[in-house]
């Protein structure tokens, strides 16, 4: 589907829809560049693009698979650009991944966008009130979509940066939940945000060192905003994989920990129902002894035998609740 | 054995079988070269083909030991490639290797297959039908088997996610299964794999850079769409690796917990066990009280002492029950 | 918010308040520059500088949003520079991070402080007392607030290693507390310092090797003794992350033993319970026997029944005392 | 001690047994080397083939004492080599490390062999085989010896790989045993083999690059060919690592899962046991009632008051039999 | 405190006392240079060596504060150098660091001593029988000194393998302790080992390839043997570090295993003592039934009704007894 064609006269855009033919022809003028916005295009239509910017066939069998990695690669007068967004989905705490490709010439840009990317219309209009920047072609095009798409990361970062710390919250708290598996979950997404973003950072290397063809020198400090960011984005992704890691640590630490002092606590009370039955065991042997049949029993015929038995029972009672007490039993 | 054996002659296929010594003569002509395909060459086979080739004798030797690294070796005008092919064999989740060896010459390409790597005559239909690649000579049949041979290791890496996955789920599921015997396998799978796959990043670096002799400039870009499979395949398998790592950590909080888990329960039973022996320990003391014999016991003759001796008893109890139960040992 | 702004000549300030206007015009007199000290400027205030030094518009904002990396960026005559600037809260054991960013031509500096950063007022007087330093230029300001924030890493440094100290001794200490959160947070904080303090190295390494335009040669040696304060606490750092790791699995190790060797004295104690009970049990079964009603029971009529049953009791007692002693259980 | 000193002229060894005099003498004809071999020789030998080939005094002292990092130096027009012997045992699965040590100069090789080290006999019967090569001067001997130690890795990576199977074998077996000293063992071994073998790499890179001065051009194919050798050990080495640091982590969880599982079963007899003394405690209760002494306890005196009492004791006893039953404790 | 000085012509000690001020005079003839020890000199006495040989501002600075991390700087024609000496200390299992500070100039080499660091008077005698080292000049006394601190690690690394060695037969004793707490402090030591030796790799690379001026070119394969003994040692500690990581680990699986197979003897012990206590329930029973007091119950009145029930409680538990020995329980 084509979602925008529009042809750039020295940095501005001009008037009126342009059918693709059109635009094709008015992109030869001088100082001018054919802007095309494809969002998954379907093979005809692809193939019309094709052969009128005489794009390389293993660029475009890349354009149309997704899966790709990022990267930038130069074929002969043309550059073909892949490049990952990401987002952060609030409701179920993931990170969902989009492609972008991009065939820039000297005097166009085709951009191939694929299901979850963000649209680029917003690109678009910002990048059409920078006249001065858009003068540099479609360098600047290529600019202002890495710019968007790795001012996108942001909020990815944000995302993970939130979700680490409720892990940790969750592991140091003293809720007794056992949050492994969303660390692991966690650190998961975090590996492939990471495959998303950090090889991007050759190609704006090279672009910043101006190693790529076609590139107005002037957009070389552009670049390196966009690489300064990518960098930033870079050192946090790795600050929470060394993070998870440690978390993941301390989480059986404390998982452990709140276990084993169930165990104790399960221990104690089980020693002490013990001890209030080898109390209750005494008394209870005394009564047996004197429950007895002898016939030659002394004490039974005693006037105070049953209430020194008693005595007896009670201060056997008293001895053993002072001596379990002395040890903590009690 | 003698697989194939083909003369191509400005990018097409002379019809028709040619023996060996035929194919050596028809390869010196202009823009032409020979193809020949070996499966577990014997000694003699092998030898005519080395003598017709002048092929270096530590390349040789090479070729017919299994077992080695990938890489591409230059020898003065002759290429030494060796690929590692692997295979995901579903039935028992494991990875299985193969070798392919290549001589490359300006005029001729011997390709030596090792057991278990699969057959390329697939490869040879499909860059046959190019023939504007296979003009470019022996380079053409590089890039294409390299390509097949990398494009291979893709199911690997699904078979391998495919696995991570299945572990993954094992260790958060509530099955009760101890997969660490798995975790430990799959890890050293992938170590194998990455070692299969990692060292032709370096070769396919120069082919990038046409660093390599012989090659046709045009080819490099081919390479260059090969590496970028590559690479996304090592980063595959090192996001693996770290996974892996993590999963097995995680694994040992959750066998811990799991198992601890069952110990609290079975403490919680004993205490509740004990609980009750407790409580019923106190009416039998007090009926052994009242078992005994002494003379002199005035509650036997009185006329309620029964009841109430059994009314003694059932408060004791039910005093200790509430009591346990307010713990919540019962 | 205007800090100070001061005209320096031949190394030597002009005496004198200077207004922002004054300060430009002074700024073009030869061997002099303008030294503009800007504390969380307002657009209007900020928008006058940027016009006066044609100041690079990323460069710009840049410098009004904080949370940048440290970084050296150089815009055609102008250098941007980034630095975090850190400082160790005695009171709750944390390090807070500040900004400071520069703007520096070759006859102006422009110092943008924002909150948390220490002030520049300082540093200024320091340099100040350095005339041969300050006639290198804008670079000897440079050299003068690189200096003084690096300088300022090295208490974060001790203030980190006496938290580290502090946890190792509460982890191998008997106080049987668990750390684990404490040694987390500590490692958190490790990195970001570590993400804050060793991005600089790339710039400064650049500084000492004079890659940097503008900078007097003489100043490479200033620069170098900087680096190497950075290495030292870069080194410190990387150090404290290893330990960490260490102390967390140690403790793990710890708080297990600790919490087993509870669990162990608490079936210790159980087991002395119990053994007591069964000792109590026998005599208790003895009586019980002797408490039955046969008609036909010999020992009932002997005189000497009841001790001798007596000292069957006592005597089980005593044997079973003397196994269970023997078998550590009592 | 000598062990075998000759002199090659045109790749081929001059019969006869030449003294060690005649040899450097023989040594300075065209085309011609000598070869000494020496086994831990004493001050007095060394020194005369120390002045004889003018070697520097440092080679010569570390010549002397074994223990050196495997290095290649080249000092003026001497080459000093050190190499790592490796042995696998198989009778205690340990691994032996000897030294071989060369000097190469550009008419004698200097051996010097330490004591565990493999006699080099057979290096020298395989050379002299191949005129060929030895017509390159002393760097064929080098090759030739450099190529021998190479290959005697491999067994030791057998051995190892062998060794890391078994203890994974253990690991995931149910013998019950632990395995943590062995694979501890294994580890150190593993580290120190790859002390031993992975510092070759480097100046065999040199070797391979021609960067070593009098090696002759041809050689370097060769060196190429045992360099590929060692890179495989190394890989071989690394992935050892790796998976014995898994196995150890794996190791923890089998052995906590272990003893875990004991516990449970104990745990469970324990349950078992206590519900089997809480049953019979009920009728004993109930037995102690009718055992007491009251006057009015209007049961006793019915008929069917005994067959009625042990009606409800066996009731009792049934309802908790099923109830325990049914909860899984017995 | 000034603790030698001397003055060297043509590679040999001029004889005789010199005090500073002449040694200064004389350092200035050709083929001469003054090398002049000071221990923790005061800022008066190193003020008149500052001011004497010019030396740099930041360079005193940094010979005045100890702490500083091994480095090799240039100033102009001056050399700055420190080196951080370790010592092990047997009686505590230590290791103790000091600090040497070199200025090497084309004629002077100051060395500046701090407190722990070792006497430099034997490295003196030393060299002083070397003329044909010290011919070369000043040069020849950063070898000799380089020398003696690099070689005085060995013993280092000696001591630290010893304690390791320890730590593992402490781990895998069945001595019951737990010495967590030595592996940790052991690989804080090694940590801090390693930040004081391996920064010299960097310099001395420099000193081997002639890259530090003034140097003289025979001197670089004495460097190599220095910067080879380096290597080792750094060897050594990287494999101390994963050693150590390794024992951690290894502890924790002793330590659980240790504690677990105490609980699991407990727990059997448990399971007797209650298997006894079961048994001993049965026949109270049995005589509690035979104890009430009903008035028909026919078995009290049978001849043989107490040898009866004497059997029948001892064949209860006979019975009992067997079924638990043959559960294992007993």
């Amino acid at each position: 589907m084509i979602i925008d064609c529009a042809v750039y006269q020295d940095g501005k855009r001009r008037p009126g829809e342009v059918a693709l033919h059109e635009a094709y022809e008015a992109g030869h003028a001088d100082n001018a560049f054919v802007w095309i916005g494809l969002y998954e295009p379907d093979e005809a239509e692809f193939d019309s693009v094709r052969r009128e910017f005489n794009l390389h066939e293993l660029a475009v069998e890349d354009a149309i698979n997704a899966h790709q990695r990022p990267k930038l690669e130069v074929y002969d007068d043309t550059l073909f650009v892949v490049l990952k967004t990401a987002r952060y989905v609030d409701t179920d705490d993931t990170v969902e991944f989009g492609e972008i490709m991009l065939f820039i010439g000297s005097q166009f840009v085709v951009a191939v966008r694929h299901k979850p990317a963000s649209a680029l219309g917003d690109v678009r209009k910002q990048i059409e009130s920078r006249p001065d920047l858009l003068r540099f072609g479609p360098g600047a095009v290529l600019y202002a979509i890495l710019d968007r798409v790795v001012d996108d990361y942001q909020p990815v970062v944000d995302g993970l940066d939130q979700d680490v710390k409720e892990v940790e919250g969750e592991v140091f708290s003293h809720a007794g939940t056992n949050p492994a598996e969303r660390i692991y979950l966690l650190k998961r997404e975090v590996i492939e945000f990471h495959q998303a973003a950090a090889p991007l950072t050759e190609p704006l290397d090279r672009l910043v060192h101006s190693l790529v063809p076609g590139m107005h020198g002037e957009l070389g400090e552009y670049f390196r905003d966009i690489q300064d960011h990518l960098l930033r984005v870079v050192d946090n992704v790795n600050g929470f994989r060394e993070l998870l890691t440690s978390v993941l640590q301390a989480n059986l630490t404390q998982v452990a920990l709140r276990q084993s002092e169930i165990g104790v606590q399960q221990n104690a009370d089980m020693r002490k129902i013990s001890a209030w039955v080898a109390i209750v065991a005494v008394p209870t042997m005394i009564a047996g002894i004197y429950g007895m049949n002898f016939e030659y029993m002394p004490e039974l015929t005693w006037t105070f035998g049953y209430p020194l038995a008693l005595a007896v029972m009670a201060g056997a009672c008293i001895v053993l609740y002072r001596a379990f007490r002395r040890n903590g039993w009690l």
